[in-house]
């Protein structure tokens, strides 16, 4: 019995540790971060005490770029860039991690795709999971008022990747934001200018630019008896119209979201409604709508947007919208959405999962609270982007590459150095530096003695134009024969008229 | 008693549970995971309840770029990625992260500056670290024997940052590798080659590239009476050769590592040697050395690369150093390193810990051996290549373009169209949309009615070469007024002329 005894103190003691320990968990949060790292170190030691089976491959959601697909990439990167540069945007960079607590708050229920770095010790961290929200961030932080800026970088999203379509976990966005206190529509006009522009010049097919904005929506739930503080998820809802259908739509208001039937059918009328200026001369003729403050100043910008696309030459590409509502909650006016309409039947229908609305290839719309979520003071900045989904081009592009089966060039070399005798390495070196000296894309063998077949393989397999041959009786008599590599034509130069020769028929380079 | 008892039983109860858990804890990983994830989930709670204390900052140790360092850094990427195609290089990309056992095993002592992941399931996963391990990784996996490929990409580093110096935790590297079986030194010398190539063009002063090989260290360690065990902890002790002085370091290898004195004293002879082709000629005359296998063959290689690096016009710039050791331990061969001499002095010395050596701009060497740790059955691809520290050289730039106080221009805008009359904001649209149209590169105000004055300012703070005036005059004779912004120099032109009088003013762009 006192051994018993003895054995219940040690018993209990151990349990009040364990009581104590946990209830220090719910109010030090230092200790639970030592726990944790505990946890993952003795799980590291697991980890390496089994026998290593090793896994060749790249994260979930991501892949490597071949040399081809970067010069595809490339020349995407290429022609945005260009247009961007042609509407005067200068360019930022941010880190590829903020601080969490930067990201808190901003995706709604989103957030859960962010990816967490590791607590080491220090900040804690996290992936960025677009470029808007650093953008924000880094006009706050060094107090910008104004800036046209595009921005090129990689973002991260824990999604269910579908890299078929071009759907990955890291990923590219281009995006293009103007930020200043700015007369209404103008600098909203030029984003849909911008995004016609590259989905034109990229060529990827028929598109159309859906726009809306918040405020004719919001004006428009009201007018159907939404309550005010369901506009959001109403907003939500209605987002899910390009991947569902209406009847889907409409049940989750009414059965999941406990919207009045007959609200939801009088949504169901409107968002069904599409077209242009007379669209927005329609709504002007409801009286209910025009009775709503948010809808009549809806329709009014929506009016003159369609005008200024009108005189940048894009009404054609674009359709005032009614269903598009966007999923993100800082919009605060005019939304957009680019959408491939020629790609849509190749859609290779293979996943249930996702019905139609693949072809989205851009997005984007006014946001002039964000800025201000990250002031002290909360300033506003009012801010209207665009940003360009461009995995999914990439895909399209690669595929385009991949049936026309042409060459895609991955290396710009212009001269290819070459020998068909032995012991002319010293003097193919020196040839090669003579042309890299004067600023020629040029390459030699690494073989000591390579074969003068294996040398013209080479320049013909790699696309490589010219040749610079040389041998014992061209280095006695000072000169360099050039062989042009696909009509095999051999001409010979004096050595020190080669670069000149070779540059007028390289070009420029 | 009884009551006792029954709590007793009770406590046994909760201790065996807890006991079992901890069981299960060294059994079960997934268990672990999901502890972890309840108490991570239990710690975010904590902090959404307490009162947040914004942060507007960067993570420690990143930094964001603002345009004008976007200009100084897109200049440098310009020189760099022309010098890597001028030798004919390819280049791919890899994800910002890899599973974390590709990186395991890899750096040595570094490992502990590896960013990890946070693990919200599914694969772990670590930030890289350099680009030469992903490199290989995407080597072995696409089983590819031959290329040369450049990759510029930032990697992470969880070091002491010094900001100031150019040393930051997320950083960009340049590298250039070239991957294959060939004759010995020819492909090693054109690294050196690109590598000084780079530094001269980028203009940041004199340098000198440090050239030494693993062989000849090793069969130096050797005739020296190093124990083969103790080759590579001594190694890392010499490495630090550049950063403190022979004293320290020999105490380091006495003290610490247990080396006989006269043995690190005869080391001390050698590692204070540098030169060029005499040095290799007075170390052949070195019986010992000329004894040891490695070392005989480490100084032949190294006389053929002089004598490459001679014909590449490059044999000023090099130093055959035997003091220069390198830090990671998966070099073979050849190793190099580039110093700028001129910068030391500007060295502003705040900081003691770093008492030299922060003038290295440049990195890498030969590893035979690491394509092989991938591989499933060990096949080895020969790998020689180098890093270019961009970050130091973009703070060089940078302090140069800051001390010069020239204006870096970060947009290419060439067409400012203005108006000093009221309602002349469609009018604008159409001119501008007119010159995107045409490829110009054209801004406008985002004001309806912006004031003449401010759109001079504009053009002229911008640097916009040219404006283009209309007013109702112009619009009825179908002119537009060109105006000079630096010389203020106006002309008028018919409306269907003006793109063609606009291009030849402002060149092909």
């Amino acid at each position: 019995m006192a051994a018993n005894l003895r054995l219940f103190g040690s018993v209990v003691h151990l349990c009040k540790r364990h009581a104590g320990m946990l209830q220090r968990y719910c109010s030090n949060q230092s200790q639970i971060s030592e726990e944790v790292q505990k946890l993952l170190s003795l799980k590291e030691q697991l980890g390496d005490a089994r026998p290593q089976k090793f896994q060749l491959k790249t994260p979930k959601g991501t892949r490597d770029y071949n040399p081809r697909q970067m010069a595809i990439r490339e020349g995407v990167f290429k022609t945005i860039i260009n247009c961007f540069k042609r509407h005067g945007a200068e360019t930022i960079d941010t880190p590829v991690f903020e601080l969490k607590e930067t990201l808190t708050g901003k995706y709604g229920e989103d957030a859960k795709l962010i990816y967490d770095l590791a607590d080491q010790g220090g900040e804690i961290l996290s992936l960025r999971y677009d470029l808007t929200v650093p953008f924000a961030r880094y006009l706050a932080m060094n107090k910008i008022n104004t800036i046209k800026r595009y921005h090129i970088a990689k973002v991260y999203r824990r999604d269910n990747p579908a890299m078929t379509r071009g759907r990955y976990r890291e990923f590219y966005q281009c995006d293009f934001d103007i930020a200043g206190q700015y007369d209404l529509m103008i600098p909203d006009a030029e984003c849909v200018k911008i995004v016609a522009e590259i989905l034109s010049e990229l060529n990827v097919g028929d598109f159309i630019i859906k726009l809306n904005t918040r405020l004719l929506l919001d004006g428009m739930f009201a007018v159907c008896g939404v309550p005010e503080d369901k506009f959001r998820t109403i907003c939500s809802a209605v987002d899910k119209l390009d991947k569902t259908f209406w009847e889907d739509v409409r049940s989750e208001m009414v059965d999941e979201k406990g919207l009045a039937p007959e609200v939801a059918d009088r949504i169901g009328e409107y968002v069904r409604l599409n077209g242009q200026l007379e669209l927005v001369d329609q709504l002007m003729q409801d009286e209910q709508m025009m009775k709503n403050k948010m809808a009549r100043q809806g329709l009014e910008e929506m009016k003159l947007l369609l005008t200024y696309c009108q005189l940048f030459g894009v009404l054609d590409k674009v359709s005032f919208d009614l269903s598009l509502a966007r999923g993100l909650d800082y919009y605060t006016g005019v939304i957009y959405e680019a959408i491939l309409t020629t790609e849509k039947v190749q859609s290779d229908g293979g996943d249930k999962n996702e019905p139609v609305g693949v072809g989205s290839v851009a997005g984007g719309g006014r946001y002039d609270g964000l800025v201000g979520m990250f002031d002290p003071k909360g300033k506003k900045v009012p801010c209207v982007g665009v940003s360009i989904g461009i995995e999914r081009l990439f895909s399209i592009m690669e595929a385009k590459a991949e049936a026309a089966e042409g060459k895609v060039r991955t290396t710009e070399t212009q001269v290819y150095v070459a020998s068909g005798q032995k012991n002319m390495l010293e003097e193919r070196m020196k040839l090669c530096n003579l042309l890299w000296e004067g600023g020629i894309k040029t390459e030699l063998s690494y073989k000591k003695n390579p074969k003068l077949l294996n040398q013209f393989q080479y320049a013909e397999e790699h696309g490589i134009p010219f040749l610079a041959i040389i041998g014992e009786q061209e280095l006695k008599d000072g000169v360099v024969k050039v062989r042009n590599t696909s009509t095999r034509e051999e001409e010979t130069f004096p050595r020190d008229k080669l670069l000149e020769e070779i540059r007028t028929r390289v070009g420029p380079s």
